[in-house]
């Protein structure tokens, strides 16, 4: 069996070394020849919108899937991805998306969208201030996003995003951040993982708890399975999610494998990216069940010393092979023993750079 | 960091995985362009004595190691590999191998050295009968061996395998077949991994039960660690073990990544494969410990189906990418849930093929 994958970055790198030992096949298509899954796949190197480089990737492919949601049109159009155009089109869009939650009974936040200045005062009425104003498309990690602070400043806002294809949204007040995972099969099985607990600094995620302890996971497997099945969907999914003091509220949906379930590769019996795979592949789904205890630090902007956190009883180090930048992941580690957590830690942050 | 391997089989595709998440480069040097390891890693295809393949695949590499102990001598004139000579020529020879351990105090079965028909009346008044001749050089899985029923069988079995560097070993009336496997870093210091049980069919490893119950487990790990600092070992080796009712007998070394060994990718805090690839390049070691029970089934000579396997729950399913040929190692099942491993056993029990 042969798998292509649209982008070849740690998603995708992680998704090849899940597919290897099940005898899959991998190319990917990426636009550097550097990229971390050109390591452990056949590269085809070019745009994601390269007719010929879409061509090549998918030759001789039994099912074409991505490692993000931006994927463009020109690939939708030449190519049958899995998962399907109708995950994309609605997590593509921040609005269909709270659109799908809202018509599910899924607690969201208040949210306005906002297509020219003439929709601001409507907006504020509705959701107040503070909020966030977003662009509906091609955000992630906090880019495209204003801090509304007071009324006042939400025009301005709307100018410097551009105008319209917004949405703004009030703040929800969460004890913490929490998210599902789920991987829905073809034969429409779905494995739901155990909530996790997320820790962000500088709006990038830095740590997860693996399971969150006492949180509802009923309400949040459940969150992750219908919006899994009211997307016809087949592959893995994730839903970040506000544990509030009234429950449980729906934030974004992220139609692939999540940063926030890298711990499950040590830490459950069969890990998001297999389950992705096997999804895709037509294959039955493995347990998602966690094996134990585990968290995930991300590593972000420069690395630490890569000695130093091997020299940590029960750190399970993964290097994306990328080069620092502010801001950028370049690894992450899991820990699967609590008394290694403060160690792996205090590395961590002391190269963290945003 | 750059690791070269001699041999792109399994072992090597296994050690390139395990490499490739703590951001080591790998390349292998294997005359088959088809090899597993090509696949994750960067292939030099050439014989393992050729001169210029060696330096190709060497080029660059922060240290060379290798993934079978018949390594030529052309090979390790032209580099410095690890786990070092003395490991390798200690392990290349069974008449050295028994010394080594009969020097260190270590039980084992009786044998005679025979390097000519004179030798093999003093053989059986040594050894007597039932007895198995030997290769001293270039045996695995059972090949080169022949089993002596009576006394009278010696000198025609001495002919059929050459008649000289052979070795006659008395039967040992075991129990259960164990096995231990330790890694030795750079530094010293030795990480040993739970000794384990093993199931033979055909002369080819057919299971592994890690750990193994009601073992001397200090014993078995005093073994192994006595071994390895013996030979100055770094890298992982292991030692092939008779449970006895008078004690534990060793039988043969490996000086490299073991099959019995392969349920740690899953069942250790760190796989054998990992902590060879920290301990050549110079990293600390990390937690050998098991996380629980596991079981490791080898897929030998046809493969079973892919999906059938991959719809037990808790199996792990490894494939190496190999043709089927009886007798063939073509992959390997990891089980951490005691209640799938009939079902996995049954499905590979019906396509093995010796």
């Amino acid at each position: 069996m042969r798998l292509a994958i649209l982008g070849g970055g740690q998603l995708a790198w992680m998704l090849a070394l899940a597919a290897e030992p099940l005898g899959i096949e991998v190319a990917v298509l990426d636009p550097s020849p550097d990229c971390a899954a050109g390591r452990v796949a056949e590269l085809v190197c070019a745009a994601y919108d390269d007719p010929d480089g879409l061509d090549r990737v998918s030759a001789g492919a039994d099912v074409v899937t991505y490692e993000f949601e931006n994927v463009p049109a020109a690939a939708i159009e030449r190519l049958h991805v899995l998962p399907s155009p109708a995950s994309l089109a609605v997590t593509q869009d921040r609005a269909r998306e709270k659109e799908l939650l809202a018509g599910l009974g899924i607690a969201v936040a208040p949210y306005a969208l906002i297509d020219s200045d003439d929709d601001v005062a409507a907006a504020l009425e509705r959701v107040g201030a503070p909020g966030i104003l977003k662009t509906r498309r091609l955000g992630y990690d906090g880019k495209g996003q204003i801090r509304v602070r007071e009324a006042g400043e939400l025009a301005d806002a709307v100018a410097e995003l551009g105008g319209a294809d917004l949405i703004y949204e009030g703040l929800v007040a969460f004890d913490r951040e929490l998210s599902i995972v789920v991987a829905r099969g073809a034969d429409c099985a779905v494995a739901a993982y155990p909530p996790v607990e997320n820790e962000h600094k500088d709006g990038i995620l830095a740590c997860t708890l693996a399971p969150a302890e006492g949180c509802d996971v009923a309400a949040a497997q459940a969150i992750g399975t219908q919006v899994a099945e009211a997307l016809g969907h087949v592959g893995v999914l994730c839903v970040e999610l506000f544990d509030t003091p009234d429950g449980i509220v729906a934030n974004e949906i992220a139609p692939r494998v999540h940063n926030s379930g890298h711990w499950s590769i040590e830490g459950a019996v069969t890990s998001q990216f297999e389950n992705h795979v096997r999804a895709v592949c037509g294959l039955p789904l493995g347990d998602p069940s966690a094996r134990g205890w585990s968290a995930m630090v991300n590593l972000v902007g420069t690395e630490p010393d890569g000695a130093a956190l091997l020299a940590i009883d029960g750190a399970h180090v993964h290097r994306y092979g990328k080069a620092p930048r502010a801001g950028r992941k370049l690894g992450h580690v899991t820990v699967t023993d609590p008394a290694a957590l403060p160690a792996v830690r205090a590395l961590a942050d002391a190269a963290w750079s945003a």
